[in-house]
């Protein structure tokens, strides 16, 4: 492998398509390399991966024992059809059922994040006979068509229209107003809101309301308190079944192994996919709890997919989990999160621009605003030029994150050190010099 | 590794779910290693694989040289992002291009056909803004929300309500009559038929015409003389898309790379997975002619997954490709198609219950009767005792194929040997002494 750097992004432009994108438009980054928190260019230029890609880098890249297991794994069993029982199928799935919350101790294994919701779509409504599913606005689930119409972000205006059956609601914060005047006040209203949308809707016609425990790519928003377990209790009295996506939120990188941890709650489902594997190999899966793994021992689960249960995928996500594990990474994440916030503090207090970051473990937001009173640089789906010369100058300067809106990421791979988080928000200080010109007072 | 079958068994009976199936009634095949064509499993049985697993394997299992591409994998860069660029996407995308028919030479990267055909279906309402899709009776196309809407074959019903716009037609060869008296007249009553659709349907409310160029998991059909080109050109005088599903009878699975080319053919859209790595590590794409690649050069692409263009997944491919087409695989599917077929016509000669059987390339189905009018041994969606006696025979005698209603499957991987081919039917030509038994003559 010796490509160049203009030849890589010639052919990569030349004979593939670009996802949420005109390929005219892009401009892809020249990867050669990737180690630990490190990416580096044909040339040579090493990058922070301030994003963990996308979010799902956890144990950051080319982990050693990873790279070991992957090797061991091509000398075993690769791929047999699902309905075989292989070694890897019952390994993983026996580990997942020790570290997932409460009984959810039975797996069905997709390839990604997307698929993982699509099952869930799929047993929640063959489980309780209910055709509909709530989910939010402000929400990312993928992008196959069930997946978008759960979404409540704007690719899926573009993915439209979808089935019937899918009904969206407001999210505990929503964009510029508020529920109420503080958190308590918020969860009660939020939730009293959520009972008289089920009502409306008819409760016995709602198969499940999906959530991303923590919000990922629209706004990293952890839900006010006591709201998940509330959402517990309300969805339990009408019979729904609460899925918790967990795809991007899920495997240490809240500083819990999964997000639902911090409320105590057990979602009747959990999604994820990213940090299962730290995307080394491509797996998915989707946890259901007790009740429902016995119904689907004596009802049809109707799905299916090749690459169910793949036992090269499989072994490798053990690899994957047990160095999260092991080495400590969801702790670290932990530990580091007075320091992510305590640079987001310093960040706001010196520049204007900064309206604010929030983080919980190492998943955070920094928030950019035009003025004092706190307005956003770019508005809903839109962009401003200060925020593109931020993006090139993060590029330039070899940091790499997402910059959407008015906002961008700080969700380094969980194995960062506070010296190498510090470097990263050595580079956004210089970065918004860029935003604070653009700040009208 | 070193589970026994009892423990591998009830641990993924306990731990995981089982695709389109109660798992209370599943019993797993335990497996320990794969190797060429071959099967084993913990005990040390040996079990001749006769369909490739999911028709998927097409190189066989644990090939050497892709086991070598994966240990050098491992060690170069193993993932990011998909806006960026890597040498592993552009190597597998221009070889692909060369590869695939005519002017298809801009790909998309997923991880499996569901997702291929989920991105088939965004790129062709995109690309010709109108909503409706078209596809036939007796197809799958994956078990995403979307694919079961495409798909004419029981588990779609299963999954409904889908969205709207999908609209099925009967194949040129329907169930129990036919189109006409001979392949010319059916070629052109179908294609009669099919036009009278499009009219009641609003030939400019249709973006694209789904097909498996020839249909598998649904019977193993190819489609009658001149219908592929027939539709090709009817499809060209409304401006609906073309879009082969090639998931399955793709990569030399019909002794040619595409099955397309038996029919000198361009599709628009050309979607595949299976058969890329054979099944190695997970990935599909979907590929486009020109005119497509050049529309998204300048208008969004309203899809992605994180997955999108995985390296490591990439370079596999390349692997598995080359092994294909350097090996002389598919040159052998074709060599050894009329030895498939010559083996099939002696068991319908000396098997009463044997309706005949069928194949392209090393892609096969034999049908049981139950009569001398030539009645399926089981109905549509059903089985029948005889049926199921023949699937424990095989598994007793160690053959891997697929018994499904009153037909079973004849697909192992295409570098198969002729000995190892007639080895195999001579299993099968033992076991259906069982559905003799139940033949009413
Ligand atoms: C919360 C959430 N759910 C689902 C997905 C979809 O996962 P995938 O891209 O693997 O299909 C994502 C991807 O970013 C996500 O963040
Ligand atoms: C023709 C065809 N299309 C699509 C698919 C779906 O592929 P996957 O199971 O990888 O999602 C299949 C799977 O058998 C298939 O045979």
């Amino acid at each position: 492998m010796s490509m160049s750097s203009e030849e890589m992004i010639s052919t990569c432009l030349e004979h593939t398509m670009f996802s949420w994108a005109a390929s005219g438009t892009v401009s892809p980054l020249p990867i050669a390399r990737a180690q630990g928190v490190y990416l580096y260019t044909p040339e040579g230029q090493k990058i922070l991966d301030f994003n963990s890609q996308l979010m799902s880098v956890n144990v950051g890249h080319s982990h050693p024992k990873i790279v070991e297991a992957i090797k061991q794994a091509a000398d075993g069993l690769i791929y047999v059809y699902p309905g075989a029982a292989t070694e890897a199928r019952a390994r993983l799935s026996k580990r997942l059922a020790q570290l997932c919350p409460g009984d959810i101790d039975c797996f069905f294994f997709t390839l990604g994040g997307a698929e993982s919701n699509e099952n869930a779509i799929k047993a929640a409504r063959l489980y309780t006979g209910r055709p509909k599913i709530l989910s939010s606005y402000r929400s990312y689930h993928g992008a196959t068509n069930a997946c978008m119409q759960l979404t409540g972000d704007p690719r899926r205006i573009h993915n439209e229209p979808g089935g019937p059956g899918y009904v969206h609601v407001m999210p505990p914060w929503p964009y510029d107003y508020s529920f109420g005047a503080d958190e308590d006040q918020i969860t009660a209203n939020h939730l009293r809101y959520l009972d008289e949308v089920i009502m409306y809707e008819g409760p016995d016609q709602i198969a499940a309301m999906f959530v991303e425990t923590v919000v990922g790519t629209n706004g990293i928003l952890p839900p006010p308190r006591g709201w998940m377990q509330g959402l517990r209790a309300l969805l339990d009295k009408h019979g729904i079944l609460l899925v918790c996506d967990e795809v991007m939120c899920g495997w240490g990188r809240t500083g819990k192994l999964f997000a639902v941890e911090h409320y105590g709650v057990v979602p009747d489902i959990l999604t994820m996919a990213k940090g299962l594997t730290s995307s080394t190999v491509p797996l998915g899966a989707m946890g259901v709890r007790r009740a429902i793994a016995d119904h689907f021992r004596e009802h049809v689960f109707w799905g299916g997919l090749t690459y169910n249960a793949h036992a090269f995928a499989c072994s490798i996500a053990l690899a994957a989990v047990d160095v999260l594990v092991d080495e400590g990474m969801v702790d670290n994440a932990a530990k580091l999160e007075p320091v992510m916030r305590s640079e987001m503090d310093r960040l706001r207090d010196k520049h204007p621009s900064v309206r604010g970051g929030r983080c919980i473990g190492l998943f955070g937001m920094i928030d950019i605003q035009r003025n004092a009173a706190g307005d956003s640089i770019a508005p809903y789906d839109g962009t401003h030029p200060a925020m593109q010369r931020l993006a090139a100058f993060f590029r330039d300067e070899g940091l790499f994150t997402f910059v959407r809106w008015g906002s961008f990421m700080c969700n380094p791979p969980l194995c960062i050190t506070e010296a190498q988080l510090r470097e990263g928000f050595e580079i956004i200080d210089r970065g918004l010099d860029i935003t604070d010109e653009a700040f009208e007072g």
